[in-house]
Order: C-alpha cells, then sequence, then structure tokens
C-alpha cells in the first residue's frame, strides 16, 4: 500500500454530501472514545435529541440513528415501518425515488410507483386517484429535495393527500433535513429520514430516523433485517443507552459538533439562508457564464444546481472537472436520465466568498478548456 | 445540545473495539473527501488491495467493503453468498455466533446452530456427523475468536470438515483478522468477513468481506438488502471505482493509514507478537492480583481476555469501572451466559507499558474499593 497522498490544500467539496465540513467538525473526530462508556452514551443522547429538536416533538418523536450511508437508513425505515403485507407507493421523478422502490422490492415488500418526468412536480390530485384505486397501498414514500437533479417537490398539498386517504407517509429527507420546515412537526407524515452528512454538515457515516415512540412500538419484529431493525435498535439504546452493534464513534462524535454548529448558526432559517445565498450567486453567476440550467428557479431547491452540458464539443466534464479540482473545486457528475448535465452543490461549510471564488475558477476554466458555453 | 466535554486526556479502550487508534489514525481523519473524486477511488482501491493482501491471493480474491459495523458486513456476506434455499449451520459458543443466527433467521434463511459450552471449542466429529444428517445445510459459520469470551476456537478442523463434506465454509474474523492466519490463503472457506476496527486497528465505520470473484459472480440478485447487497457493491465498485452509496470517507481514509501502519509495523506476525506480549502481561498481572481468568492459557485468543466477578461483596462492576477510568482506562463488562465476568481487551494502538500501568491501576482501584480478590 503507497503512503498516503493527501491533496493539498484540501479541495473545496461542491457536492451534496459527502460536504466540506468545519475544521471543529473535523477536530472532533480526533477522539477515541468507548462506545459502551457514559460519555459516548451522552454524546448519543445529546445527538438524538438535538435531531428531534429540528424535527419533531420531545414527547412524541424520537430519533434512531442508524450505522451506514442515507439509503441505509430508507432501507432501514421502510423495513422498520412498512408491514409484511404493507404496499408502498413511491413518488419518483429522479434516481433517489427510483432507489427506495428498488430496496423496497429487494427486501420482498409490494411496492408501486407514481413517476413523473425528473423536472416535473406530482400531481395531488393524481395521488388521490391512485390511493383510491390501489386500497392495498398501505404507505406512500416521498422525497422533498431530489438530489438527482436539486428540485424542490412542494410535498405540504402531497402529505395532506396521504394523510386524507388515510395511509402513512415516510419522507426521504436526505437533502431537505435541516433546511425545509418538512419534519413531523409541519408535516402529517410518520417518520423523516435523513443522514449526518448533509444539510447538518457532519461527516459521512450514519443516518437515522424520526418517528413516534408509538409507531416504533408497533414495529417490533417486522424488519427483515436484524442490522437495520430500527425498533430494535430504539428498544436497545432506550434500554442501555448503547447502540446495538458498534457505533462509528467518530462520526458521532463529528455528528455532535456539527449539531453545535447548526444551533450556533442558528438553526433552520439561519442555514437556509446561507444556502440560499449561496445557490443565488451561483446561479445568477453560471447564468452569466453562458451555462444553461435545468429547472426554473421556482423549483430549485438551494441544495444543488443541475446544469445542462454545453453543446460545444471542446466540452468534456472529465476535462472541466480537473480544471475545477486543479483550481480547489470539486464538482459533482449529472444524474438525469435523458439529459447530459453535470452538478454543482451549495451545501457544507460554504459562503458567499467561496462561491465568487468558484465561478472566477469556472470563468478560468471555461477559458483554458476553449470551451464555448453560449449558443452563438 | 451541551457544548462538546472531551475528557482529556482521553482514556486508553482496553476493549475489543472500538478501540485506541494512533495518533497517524485519527490525523488522517482530518481531511474532507469527494467520494466520487479519483483520489478516493484510488484510497478505496489501495484499501482493498491491502485487505486482500492479509487475507487472500490477488488473482483469485477480492476485498468488498461494506459501510456500518461488523455486524452490518457478516449479515451482508451471508445474506449475498448463502442461496434463498440454502441453510446456515452456525458453530455457536458465545454471542457472535448467536447473533450470526439470529441475523440469518430474520433474513428469512434456514438456519440451525451447534451449540457448545463457551469454554468449550467445538469437535470436529460431531460436526460431520451434523453435516451427514442434514443434507440441506449447504454452508458453516465459524467464529475464529468469539470476542464474548476471548476463546481461540480452533478453525483449521473444523474448515477441513466442512470441506470434506462438501459443504462452503464463511468465517467471522471479526477478532482474529489480521493476527489469526486464517484467511483464504490459509483456510478452505468461501469467505472471512472483518471490520476496521478490530486488530488492524481503524476507526469504527465500515466493514468488509475477502470472498472469490467467481462466488461474487454466482451471487448476483440474491441479497434480499439493497445497502448489503455485497454481489451488488462489489460489480459497481469494479465498473465504477466507487461505493454504490455514500462511503465513510473519513473512516476509509483512516482505516487506510492503519493498513499503512500494519504493514509499517511489520504485518501480522508483528502484530500477533505484540497483542501477545500485551496479553501475557495483563494474564500473569491479573493472576497476580488474585482475579481468575475465565479460559485455560491454550484457549485465551490475545485479544480479549474474560475474568471472573470477584466474590467479595464489595466488589461492584461498576464502581470498579469507574475507579479505572479516573486512572485513564476504559475496561469492557462481560458478556457471558451463566457466570458473572468481565473484560480486558488487549488489542488497539497499546503496548507493554500501557499494560503495566493498567496493572498498576487495577492494583490501586482495588485498594481503594477494599476489594478482596482472593478467596482467603
Amino acid at each position: 500500500m503507497p503512503a498516503a497522498t493527501v491533496p493539498a490544500p484540501a479541495p473545496l467539496l461542491l457536492t451534496p454530501g459527502p460536504l466540506s465540513t468545519s475544521p471543529g467538525v473535523r477536530e472532533a473526530m480526533l477522539h477515541d472514545w468507548g462506545s459502551w462508556d457514559s460519555d459516548f452514551k451522552q454524546l448519543t443522547v445529546d445527538m438524538r435529541a438535538a435531531v428531534v429538536g429540528i424535527a419533531g416533538s420531545a414527547e412524541r418523536h424520537t430519533c434512531v440513528p442508524v450505522q451506514g450511508s442515507g439509503t441505509f437508513a430508507v432501507e432501514a425505515a421502510v423495513g422498520t415501518l412498512l408491514p409484511r403485507d404493507g404496499k408502498l407507493l413511491v413518488l419518483v421523478n429522479g434516481w433517489y425515488g427510483t432507489r427506495m422502490a428498488q430496496l423496497t422490492r429487494q427486501m420482498g415488500r409490494a411496492c408501486d410507483t407514481y413517476e413523473v418526468e425528473e423536472t416535473e412536480p406530482h400531481d395531488p390530485k393524481e395521488l388521490a386517484r391512485r390511493l383510491a384505486t390501489d386500497p392495498a397501498i398501505t404507505h406512500v414514500g416521498a422525497i422533498p429535495v431530489e438530489t438527482s437533479t436539486g428540485i424542490l417537490n412542494p410535498v405540504d398539498d402531497l402529505a395532506a393527500t396521504v394523510a386524507q386517504a388515510g395511509r402513512r407517509l415516510i419522507v426521504d429527507g436526505m437533502s431537505s433535513f435541516g433546511i425545509v420546515p418538512n419534519g413531523l412537526d409541519t408535516l402529517p407524515a410518520q417518520a423523516v429520514i435523513a443522514s449526518s452528512n448533509k444539510c447538518l454538515q457532519g461527516p459521512p457515516g450514519m443516518g437515522f430516523m424520526v418517528a413516534s415512540t408509538a409507531d416504533l412500538e408497533a414495529a417490533a419484529d417486522r424488519s427483515p433485517s436484524l442490522s437495520l431493525d430500527l425498533a430494535d435498535q430504539w428498544r436497545h439504546m432506550e434500554r442501555t443507552g448503547q447502540w446495538r452493534f458498534t457505533p462509528p464513534t467518530h462520526v458521532v462524535a463529528g455528528f455532535c459538533q456539527a449539531l453545535r454548529e447548526y444551533r450556533a448558526e442558528g438553526g433552520q432559517e439561519a442555514r437556509l439562508a446561507r444556502y440560499r445565498e449561496n445557490c443565488r450567486i451561483l446561479c445568477e453567476g453560471m447564468d452569466e457564464l453562458g451555462f444553461r440550467r435545468l429547472l426554473p428557479d421556482d423549483r430549485q431547491a438551494p441544495v444543488i444546481v443541475t446544469f445542462h452540458t454545453p453543446s460545444d464539443g471542446c466540452y468534456s466534464f472529465s476535462a472541466f472537472y480537473t480544471a475545477l479540482k486543479r483550481r480547489g473545486f470539486i464538482i459533482y457528475p449529472g444524474k438525469t436520465t435523458r439529459r447530459d448535465t453535470f452538478r454543482i452543490g451549495c451545501i457544507g461549510h460554504l459562503f458567499a466568498d467561496d462561491m465568487h471564488r468558484l465561478l472566477a475558477a469556472v470563468a478560468e476554466s471555461v477559458d483554458e478548456l476553449g470551451v464555448r458555453t453560449r449558443t452563438p
């Protein structure tokens, strides 16, 4: 194994996560914690309380953390909450919706999708019609911010439709948790799921679900996976203060520090305002440079922006990526199905100055590569 | 959320993992990596190659990492390798064997156990008899070092028995990988599983399986879990160089540094020699202080040692634990079923001096608490 080669200074991550963390978050990972020790138990208690404080009520709701990535947490939530004879209808307009349907089917549960174009929102009337037509559907899965395009899906009306039809809503809040107010305090949903490394700006390595203790009690022995059984994780944690299986202690410590910084910044409103400003600078600057965005302003979440690939034959994503990386910025490939795109994120430990520096780097890179971004 | 309260200086972890890591491992976590970036892909390539170098042949075997704890990796391996109509016989003499059986049953696969006393090894003849009696058994699960007691299970004869009976062996190498030579280069096994945070001394947050590429090819579409599907993770990683879902980037970087340090120390022999010396000092010192060990020397793996609770009514684990923690050492509760015990680990970034200091702290704590460790 070759020696460590850490590029210095670290490029900024303009990605949807893992993203650039603060120095404080990274430094919090310098300590080894005993997972059985009372200090670590307290860290877990504080973390769970802080998360519930963002998206629920301390009386009725609880946060159940789980090791792994965001997808692990979504799979864990579906496996724990969906009864074995239940059926999930997933609202799909991007990759992460498709993935939620895929993981549900792979665990052997019934699943259907209501799919629309990846630049379009879902129609509450059509959702109502589908729920009326298929009484087998017990749950609906929705994604307020689809990371594959950055579209802001207005879930309020959809959530009301699901509630009116007497079904339960599971919210994949991966890219919205902490900035878009769609926790259990504002939405009639059964659960919201997110991960440590998105808008809360922690290191990657764990996710969590916020749900009611009543629903968790009812969900015992339902999960087809021991590792991903959140009802069991919750029971064990309440009884012992410990995670069932080895927690990613350094990641948990980093995430706790990220939650402290979230609060110090001013919580949801302040974080959203900063991301909005980052996003505004990015969009306006890229517009000016001649890039075309996939989404109109009113459907753009301030999380990640999708741009059409310039039609100039000179352009290649790989050359553009490398030119930007050399200038200290890492961007993201596109994840759209039918269009050629790339993405630039605006979340993480990023500020207006960083976005302005990025735009200068984009302008330089475009020049260097001789790419025309404007249609003549 | 209260401000960070990091006990300073950090207590040493005398635990079976998460354990005390080196300063170099922790510092490697100070960098944010883009999970899509070529530098991180290279980190993953290097990590996988280093792991295969420890326990397999680069021509036939591959390492498939997975997010989460060691149990996630064991569940992922069983779900990926055991055919839907397969049956697993787990050799149980402790909690981790019981857990392997539990996770197999929870995913809906057939499972049986061959259980012996937690201080006893399994009998190859009895195993042969059980395999002959039940032709439905396709796989056997074995654990060379049972972390719940620290017993060294001699798997060579058992592995030969499994191979002679034409069945496949899955090795949970959590507490043996990297120190006991039972990789696929020495054992006739199908797969060996371990995690980042045991004898390889990385941070917790990921596990891995070493298996043959031929077996992974045959295992497509078998896993009941998308997140834990190691055949899919492997295919994706081979095709794109990336993890399917967000990797714990900082943990991966820390683990890579741990693998470099493992090699620099001298690999398996040197690591085993250091742990043996730690274990010898611990056992002799505790013997001298009047503590009684659960296992005889020839069944004791140099990983974690189980001690009987002193019969003196003055003793409580919690008071003993706190007294030791105040002196800078964190130990572990017992995990035996019928006896009252506690455990002290000897793995991690620990050296002879640390073990001597620990023994002094134990002597002081016993004095302070007025506990008589010797039966009069």
